[in-house]
């Protein structure tokens, strides 16, 4: 189970940096700047709940795996971008997959460090969003994220499953499953359907 | 007193939410992006402070009124958005209300939690402005704390005066009050006259 | 030794802080602005570091004597912008004896709080880099240490050889002074011989 867990963390990682590599490469950054924004945009989630919740240091640093997990996602982007680029429903697949798992396991983490469910199911989200949030502040644009169809909302699903079982004192792990199910569903059927919340009509 | 302490607290998280929440809506992002940028205007002066000095959790995450109120002002927002631009005048005022009270409470806590008194001044200021510099940076503009009429300069002051009086060991609720009637004044002051400070003129 | 130590800390901070005010006062921020960004530059990179290490409160906090010398970097640059543009040259001697002094100094105080020589090294690059990257971000440009001439990489050169040192079990201290020299030696050689990372090439 931890096995599957870690491995489900990594490919999550490794997809999330796969996103930063991508954005770094368009905008014709460098090798180093490709590898950091790859990183940013894997672990500054994981990174700012473990801050939060005074985690230290931060899982992504104590353990080498993320990082180095991260750096072979953004050398593969240097490398192979125009084949990232082409397989573009098939990442967004794998990152909706590691969107619910990060939102999920955040929560759970910020449970086990006493936060409310609440503020879990925040940190949850945070934890899920706060790369993409990372990765576009780097490069200075509007995080993507607070405009894309559904994102940041499945995450708080996600999140608000697991915290709400905990609210009730049910058990932890058919939630956390359940959460993140209902994260991936929602995110890969907003994407399918072009599903979005409204925008504000600002004055003339 | 702290019932009072707590109302001011709370009006003033909900102004500074206001200020991020008219910026979303003017940057046309979704209903998500406005509460997003409201919360961070209204919390994130306050949560570098906490992870500075080491509060773990940060207070408003520990306390979930101060995200809920905010949340309810990027609905305001989203929903009268026209109506919060004309009421410029009276949200001016209740943010220079807020700044002060956000400025001297963040001195307050800083010190409380043994740092230097140049310190806490400094971390008052933080607490005052980093939820101004957080909403900009997110939808990439450079803040506007960094530019504006003697906003910052203001927080500074307020958080001065309770630094100054605990430096010479004079009472603290006393300090407190004078440091918000600094700030609540120069700030206003500034606004009422346009008072500024130089700018450097850059070589041809 | 410490004295030593102290007064390179000090001038690394000086000359970070310098770079700060100097794209301040292009960007034609007032006074305050230009303070700021001197401060965000000089010390951003230690206060990440020290979050991250979970060192609170942040050493440039603790000790004023770190703020107060950015902010006299702040007001040269405000008062003498003119002349701190034409000597370039000597500034970037400077910058790179501080780059070299913050990714050794940064890599040790990881090490001494536990982590390992991995983790460690990347935190020294931080302590090196962090100041410039939030310099870049709060005037909403991409930075750049993200494009710039071997930057960050010589940064983890620094701290890689103190990294590897400690892994190796060798003193620690020849271990500085090589990976400072290291780190000075790539960075200058990269600014007088223009060596560059590579740059992928995005698909037309």
């Amino acid at each position: 189970m931890t096995t599957l867990l870690l491995a489900f963390d990594l490919i999550g990682t490794f997809v999330f940096a796969l996103s930063g590599g991508t954005l770094a490469v368009r905008q014709r950054l460098d090798l180093f700047g490709v590898l950091v924004l790859s990183c940013a945009a894997a672990v500054s989630g994981g990174i700012v709940r473990d801050v939060l919740i005074g985690a230290h240091p931060p899982a992504s640093l104590a353990d080498w795996r993320y990082l180095v997990t991260a750096m072979a996602a953004g050398l593969v982007t240097f490398r192979w971008h125009g084949l990232i680029e082409r397989l573009r429903n098939p990442v967004q697949l794998f990152d909706a997959a590691g969107l619910a798992l990060f939102a999920v396991l955040g929560t759970g983490k910020a449970l086990a460090f006493g936060l409310s469910p609440f503020a879990a199911m925040l940190l949850g989200m945070v934890t899920g969003i706060g790369g993409g949030i990372a990765r576009d502040v780097l490069v200075a644009r509007t995080p993507v994220v607070l405009q894309a169809e559904l994102y940041a909302v499945a995450a708080l699903a996600g999140g608000g499953v697991v915290a709400l079982a905990s609210a009730l004192h049910l058990p932890q792990h058919p939630a956390m499953v359940a959460g993140a199910l209902a994260c991936f569903g929602l995110r890969w059927m907003a994407l399918r359907h072009g599903w979005r919340l409204p925008v504000a009509r600002p004055r003339e």
